[in-house]
């Protein structure tokens, strides 16, 4: 909170009420754990645990029980006319980034921020200081049907990130909002920025809207652009029942995105409704000849099976390198289990794989998450006119808030978390 | 809960501690309500009170704050060798509703229980005793593919039931399971259906897996089938916004189910991202020359402007009649605003009226709506083996829970409720 | 042909021979007519004679039987450095207008006519005179990415053309191709354009991009844009169907566009395979009561009943008046067939309607109308360049052609022409 | 033609001239070509001659100028009563292959022909004979909804036939009309079966319905299921697009189907509108370095790049094996390229390489794609009525046409051809 630096006034927003829709106050409280548990039976799995392991090597790591409620103030503690707005994606691509950028546009211009101070950051967090980079203005012209897109207008970067050339260039810009639609890179960035602006008091607000297509941001049940991942990702498994069934004797294999955890692969699943096999990185090392057994089993009974695996499977041993933003780069499990099929059942069995890879990422928002990017972006817009700062917007249990970005940064969440 | 007629017994997937996912224990409970508000004045319009009105009528209505959870139960009351179950769908379409159906037959045989002893219901309740009406049998494999079909399988139809006709059949055929997937007319037959169950001392549990277009079921945010209807009619918005665009000055005007809330109108308008001005009825009566100036100051500002509209939005007066099924018949609020534009612009602007209606509920669901399906025909029967009965499974706040189906009943929900 | 008037020089692309793709001929030719019949027995309705007829009342309008072949010619008569194009877009909206807007500027820019000399024409025609009109410039950077949109960028209008003030304007400007991606108004305005432009002298190229949602243009298979209209209405075929099965008597009933042609309604309801009558104004006046019994005989046979209705399907007596641009308003056969049913059918069956009206034709065009669009609009290009004027086109049994555009306004293609 | 075998008949549509559409002669005739050139320029490229090659090898390949119309013939010369028809599909999967199915199987029952002499062989044409297979009846009910899946209900497979054991089965169950559909295994087989029926003086007609999802059968100038193919690719595409622009420099790879020749790839890039690089088979081999260079050369343009290569690409030297069923086995150009291109780039380039595999083929047809199949379907029971025998049915410039299916067997149709 940014609050002790800046002076409050009325919400432009005020004069009819926020159009009959009144306003969110502060003390607004959304609980972040909603059931109670007889017992731990539910969850068998040796997974669970992890994220509360994680958390408990940080002292810092008690999570509160109640998280801040998103939407309009009635009081905002920066002038409109005064505000400098700074706008950046980064990381890999979801659905329905654009449609987050747009409604940042359309909400601080609706606040009455001036449209040529609305600069958009290109190519990620190192377009504040790459040698002839330039921002570009967000006029709500220059936004105007970007929500109907894939990908990111404004153009995105992984890796490392110089937060102090960063800072200098809000201070030198004057930029006094920060907006991040980041995934695990930007929302660190985020937090390291957010200290950085705290230690050498410049007063800029840092609201992060989190996306990561494998769905493991701590806290979030769904980011957004899952909903889409999801769709799209079940064509390909639909497409692989009807392969695997066009034979007397076929397997339909399908690899979908899931690094470190398997929510599109689950998900994808259920939604086509025809998968035989799920293999998730939550469930730990694969064992080929009970996998190889089961398949068998299904091929006898059905004459067909359809195997869906998240890449992050069967990673355990060693990965095969490290790539110049840091991150594993996996072994191809999809292309290793084709091959594994093929060498296994030879003749007996006709092996279809489909790796659709990054259509399922590239492609435009399904109604649902435009619908959710939308309230993200205004979310964004609302907390930082109220001077919170170091933020996430997100939904939590149906009901929107706001919560501390260095907390989601501790750990990932998967499917068994 | 009909626990005390009935003899426990282990679940059938004690064996594998249910595949390693565990079970939910009987006093698992999930909170109605996760958010604190400083004051009330977040919905400042005059329609909020409604639901709570209507329930403080009733004496018996005092929500409590928890719900039981959905899920597989450890312990079970019921021999699947035994089981006679019986599936129906009633009411208006809703998307999803086969994969539901196909659900509760797949879990139900999961159990053990035999595929010629579920019997599915032709054409809504009264196919229990219609002259001439036959159920059918719903075998694994009779329900193949259903999932990605609109419509319903089992057919359905509205209006009044003979409850004790009903009655009569289940104790008949030795029915000891009912699944009804029904709306309004459902529910409450559902409820009336456990009543008189209880009264004959026939046991037979009695499961709703609750449905409505429109989205206005008490306490549960979001109906299966809901999030395709959205997503089909936020194309007729784009399409809208095609037209009006068009000409010089041009008027997109839709129409949208909804005959209490808005709840269709106002994410169809959200997830297009382009309307400009949305009517819902929980607005209350609509003041023409005012609608009519706003949208002529629009015109003048962009040149074009899209109108969403709900279709119970303007019934204040008096309705058209009564329907046979007792229900009110509607004005038809569409092509009256279409003649009331067109007579006010005249050539001042091009009126193009689109009314998608039955295109928006009679279509295959999405993925993300068969992802709920499937959790809920599989809670459905869950809890039906844990011998509850009277109960409706739902999604409560991201969490699967059953709620008394009573207690649905006692109100509608709506936009700002 | 003014190639009397002009200088013949060299394609720019004669260097790589085309890209290696070679040149068409100006003697290349294609038949208009491929196959003969053994006797006139095939079309064994009424209407088929009604283009002929039509067209022997002209003395002038014997059709020659072969049809220029569309295509880059190796000698053109335009510098590209003097050439100032202007496009329109006229009558009513067709999906694919934009994209072939957008090849028209990519192959103008290929041959290197600068940039801002391509003038996009706002609102049809009449945006060449209107007060306050200003033609936009059409780079390539204006029209990146239009080609996926429904509508058209330019916007249209429908209705009387003064051609004189149009051809003020090509002169005074300096106009010297002209594009119009018309209706049939637009295809009329083209003749008389270039009629007039002769008359008066002034070198100008008129191309002219025939649509008609309809399908009804002489000559043309398939009009650009009419595959999306068909995959959009069958959709509305689908959900009828889905309805009428919803019960155990139901009626879906359907109507679709087609003023004086059923190109829509049959092909959809080829598409959709489940129509079990298909009503389109080529049969002539409709009996109401062999179709009530036509369809009680059904409801008995299936239990439910799709009827499909062209909007041009009972007009015969006298319509419902003219509307400003002179067409006939027609009268709503949807709803009166609706009524009829309701009417004759009451208890005895449910009708579910269906008009799915705009959405069918403002719409993001599918694949293959991108195709189409894509060598619709280069075609285009290549004939001016080559001297070519007053031509539409076309695509004539697969291969692209150019026609004379006051032939094809001769007549109106029909079903059985 | 076995004509002189069977006694004439009037057909059963007769009575109403076929619903009032007539009938087809049987000296109705299309052209096969129905452009004349001035010049062999047109085509300049080195491939266009191979399918005249090929044929000029065989003395008896001349082809006459006219085709056979399709269509219902006035006079059948088989007692629907009598006939016992046999169904099957054969090759890899295209999309509509069940809806030609299900309209042979409607015709075959419009005419008269049982519902239980129409009979399914399962998994392609060794389903015959295959020990332990039997054929499915096919009803309408059976087929009923099928129009609208990927797939074969009735199963495939490619490789070697046994024609013998073919011709055996049939003169054993009495099967007098043979439908194939299939590729070029199946076409393949379908003349041979033509030969050795008539060689051992079987009365059997034989039609074929081919298909590819290559697109490259002689004469067809689409295949059924190819506009899907195409549809489903450019998706693809787009996204690959919008992955490459999503950074600084960002090339977007995407590899299609296309064995020996480019239609896929071309016709996807073109629906897309944003390729910048087509490799397909017809242009011979590729010259790296000079597809590299371009490559640089579009990224300095424009920061990003796509690039369409069929599969069929670079496979000059030497194939990687045969397959069982004796095809070449192709190497992967996509992986190749992609390899290629990130040890060229390293970081000067991100690359992002999309295979959608399958997914193009084992998906649902477009409208477009269920009308063409149901034309065909339909075709060919009129032909096999008529007494035609070892025919293809097709589309030959808008007109449905038969064609001798060993002509159609002599050699593969290319791009350039």
């Amino acid at each position: 909170m940014l609050r002790e630096f800046l002076k409050p006034r009325p919400s432009p927003f005020t004069k009819d009420n926020n159009a009959g829709g009144g306003f969110v106050g502060d003390l607004d409280r959304v609980r972040l754990h909603t059931a109670i548990y007889e017992s731990d039976k539910v969850t068998g799995l040796k997974a669970p645990k992890a994220v509360m392991d994680a958390l408990q090597e940080d002292e810092d790591a008690t999570f509160p029980e109640w998280a801040i409620r998103s939407g309009p103030r009635e009081t905002i503690f920066f002038d409109p006319a005064q505000v400098t707005a700074a706008i950046v994606t980064s990381d890999g691509l979801c659905p329905g980034t654009n449609d987050v950028v747009q409604n940042i546009v359309f909400t601080l211009t609706d606040y009455g921020v001036a449209e040529d101070q609305i600069l958009g950051i290109k190519y990620g967090l190192s377009g504040f200081y790459t040698k002839g980079a330039k921002p570009v203005t967000l006029t709500r012209h220059a936004v105007d049907g970007i929500h109907l897109k894939g990908g990111t207008m404004l153009g995105t970067s992984r890796g490392g990130v110089n937060v102090e050339e960063v800072v200098r260039r809000i201070d030198l810009w004057g930029v006094n909002m920060l907006y991040i639609v980041g995934g695990n890179g930007g929302n660190h960035a985020a937090a390291a920025i957010t200290e950085e602006l705290e230690r050498q008091g410049v007063i800029c607000t840092v609201a992060t809207v989190p996306k990561s297509i494998d769905n493991d941001i701590l806290l979030i049940d769904k980011c957004f652009g899952f909903d889409t991942a999801v769709a799209e990702a079940h064509r390909a498994l639909l497409a692989a029942k009807v392969e695997a069934m066009s034979g007397r004797r076929g397997i339909g294999l399908v690899k979908l995105m899931g690094r470190n955890c398997g929510f599109i692969a689950m998900q994808a699943s259920l939604a086509s409704g025809i998968v035989d096999i799920c293999l998730i990185p939550e469930m730990g090392p694969v064992h080929s000849p009970k996998l190889l057994a089961h398949i068998k089993a299904i091929l006898d009974k059905k004459g067909h099976c359809v195997v869906c695996v998240a890449e992050g499977v069967g990673q355990e041993e060693k990965c095969a390198g490290i790539d110049k933003q840091g991150y594993a780069i996996l072994k191809d499990i999809g292309v290793f289990l084709r091959d594994t099929l093929k060498g296994h059942f030879k003749d007996q069995a006709d092996i279809k794989y489909i790796d659709p890879s990054y259509l399922i990422r590239a492609t435009a928002p399904t109604p649902s998450d435009r619908i959710y990017c939308k309230v993200l972006g205004q979310g964004a817009v609302h907390a930082s006119f109220a001077a919170y700062t170091g933020f996430s917007v997100s939904m939590l249990k149906t009901h929107f808030v706001l919560l501390p970005t260095r907390y989601l940064n501790k750990a990932r969440r998967c499917c068994f978390g």
